[in-house]
């Protein structure tokens, strides 16, 4: 029998099907929709870089050439000065490799690590473009259930090894459970796979909105951290450049000579002017960005405050931080079906449980994410006596 | 035995390569480097097209944001309006997706074709990015020489067709060789691919620079031409923009809701300015390309005008065309050795033919690929007067 080609084994784009929910309904004026289903800035980047970014267009011609496949030099030291400053670690320029967006750095080490048939552990509820990667990349997503607090366990894990296991991937701050992972269980997954000789995939998209201060993991401290981590980011949420496709891949530099091939292929180069801006980002955005973090937090804060209107309902939070909220609903419908519901009957779109799971799991159906980053106190107030008042 | 991973599957990205090939060797001020190793435009977009983007970074905050992932509705539609017109046929927005780069455009179009072991027919001299995907894809590349004129024939391809075999891939006019394909060629490979229940894959990367006036193939007149037809485009060589990374698939509406999860996955969407780019220059920019069509039409004829020189000394030149030049050399040495020398003993980069042949193909030895594109009529004749002086 002909076996289906690759983007076949897979489901379609969340995002993009949580916005065809919108087409055909209509949000009275006194109820504006309310968009907390990607997360994603929703204004430009602050002027002063704009300027900045204006002028690269206008003065610096490199910008709208070809580059180097594994990014801007400049950014490549600049990332790796700044993580050994921030991790206490050490990581040189030639140990990060800059992408087209962080999930393509997913796909990137992904295509270093397997062959058809391989094995990659996720905890699950996972972030969906992983576990769509893997189904077209051949791979086969071996789910681990993040358990109480939505934190993984490295010895639950450890049960799930098999001699196919090439990466388990973490997520943290997680997307979309939005929980912290402590460095205990960064280090604990970090013994498990060198024990195993498996790679370490970190995902860190959402550091830059940590609420803990300080070193918040020692991975980078070991001077053998690339014989197992890989660690990815975004530019994407830190600086507002979503629209500009930037993000980085840390890991061994051979390694990353493996990636080049990926991204050459897939890419060519990292767009220029995404990456000048990212560089001009991390050089003069510090102070900027602190606020940006003081106000997530602050966003954060509003949600817990907040949630006894649904807690009364029979709601539950089951993590939140970075952009999101991960709610248990208290209905006798699937999430899937009650996400849909909630835009003509709520005027809100979220994403359902159901797209952070495999489809045999039994808690896909009791769970929203809420990707709260864009409403601000008076938002999630709102937004939360919608939800109390709601039902399907 | 362990199956590597798909990365190993492949060989390291060529430009890069010849691009390592530069490393401390240093050129004489009276003998520059010539570099005529990458078809790519070396100067920044036309100045009306630089302000047109610095006004859009600073006023329009769409384009530092998310996007749809299939691309820039107006951009969409203004390349169907574009191929509908050029190819007489019709194309309508639904059946065209942006893509990060016409590579990626490749890439994704092959995983909504094959599954593992899978055969894709690609004719030599191929461009190497595609027969890199197929490798890390897990597809097998069949190859099909282009044999005299370095035109390919259906008829020769049919021999190679099996139950496994799921497109061809033609690049016209063509990366390395040169050639435009006639449209009698396109149309029979369309109905060898239809007949065999097949995909035919035409990277028109290089349209806009074809010698030939009018329409230059009917594949788009006729009106089930998505049953089999998947064009691809790039707007990096016409608007100067490879750095922006912006590309186009033109296909079924079906094809493309799977075109969508990959796309998803390893980009989420193009670059937002870029696409605004690439559409301001679709709408203001057809009399200067016109213009820089005629310059590169100019060099290929100053191409031409400068080969009895190196014809004599036992050169040939195989075909010449689009950005390229493609030419066999009279030495007894192969020609990734030739190229390799060429650097410190001429002054000369440029890709050898080992690059655009599987290994085992005897031809790659003997040839060279010119990226004449960056040089003008003077260059030309400098460039073939080294080559003409040199010997190994």
């Amino acid at each position: 029998m002909r076996k289906l080609p690759r983007t076949e084994m897979t489901f379609s784009p969340p995002v993009m099907e949580a916005r065809r929910w919108l087409d055909g309904v209509t949000h009275p004026a006194d109820r504006p929709l309310i968009n907390v289903s990607q997360a994603a800035p929703v204004d430009a980047p602050p002027q002063p870089m704009l300027e900045a970014m204006a002028q690269i267009v206008l003065t610096d011609p490199s910008a709208h050439l070809y580059g180097p496949v594994l990014g801007l030099p400049d950014l490549r030291a600049e990332v790796a000065a700044r993580w050994s400053r921030d991790y206490a670690g050490t990581v040189t320029p030639a140990q990060v490799a800059i992408t087209s967006g962080c999930n393509q750095a997913f796909a990137a080490a992904i295509s270093t690590l397997c062959a058809e048939g391989d094995e990659v552990i996720l905890p699950v509820p996972y972030y969906f473009n992983h576990a769509m990667w893997l189904d077209m990349a051949g791979a086969v997503t071996v789910p681990l259930q993040a358990g109480a607090g939505l934190i993984p366990s490295a010895a639950d894990a450890e049960a799930l090894i098999t001699e196919r296991t090439r990466a388990i991937v973490l997520v943290s701050p997680n997307n979309p459970g939005g929980v912290e992972y402590p460095a205990a269980t960064l280090s604990a997954f970090r013994d498990l796979c060198r024990s195993r000789g498996i790679a370490l995939i970190v995902d860190e998209t959402y550091r830059d909105f940590d609420a803990r201060s300080g070193v918040v993991h020692d991975l980078f401290t070991d001077p053998d951290w690339d014989d197992t981590l890989i660690q990815l980011y975004s530019f994407s949420k830190a600086y507002r450049l979503t629209g500009h496709r930037v993000g980085a891949i840390t890991a061994s530099q051979a390694r990353l000579a493996e990636v080049e091939k990926f991204l050459d292929t897939v890419a060519i180069c990292p767009n220029q002017l995404g990456q000048r801006a990212a560089l001009w980002g991390m050089r003069n955005l510090d102070q900027w960005l602190a606020g940006e973090r003081d106000e997530i937090l602050d966003r954060r804060a509003a949600i817990i405050d907040h949630f006894p209107q649904l807690a009364e309902k029979g709601w539950k939070i089951l993590g939140c931080g970075a952009y999101f909220a991960y709610l248990q609903h208290p209905f006798d419908i699937a999430s899937d079906d009650l996400a849909q519901r909630l835009v003509a009957g709520a005027g809100i779109l979220c994403l359902p449980g159901t797209m952070f799971r495999p489809a045999s799991d039994p808690a896909g159906p009791r769970e929203l994410r809420i990707a709260f980053a864009n409403i601000d106190r008076a938002g999630v107030a709102e937004l939360f006596g919608r939800l109390a008042a709601y039902t399907p």
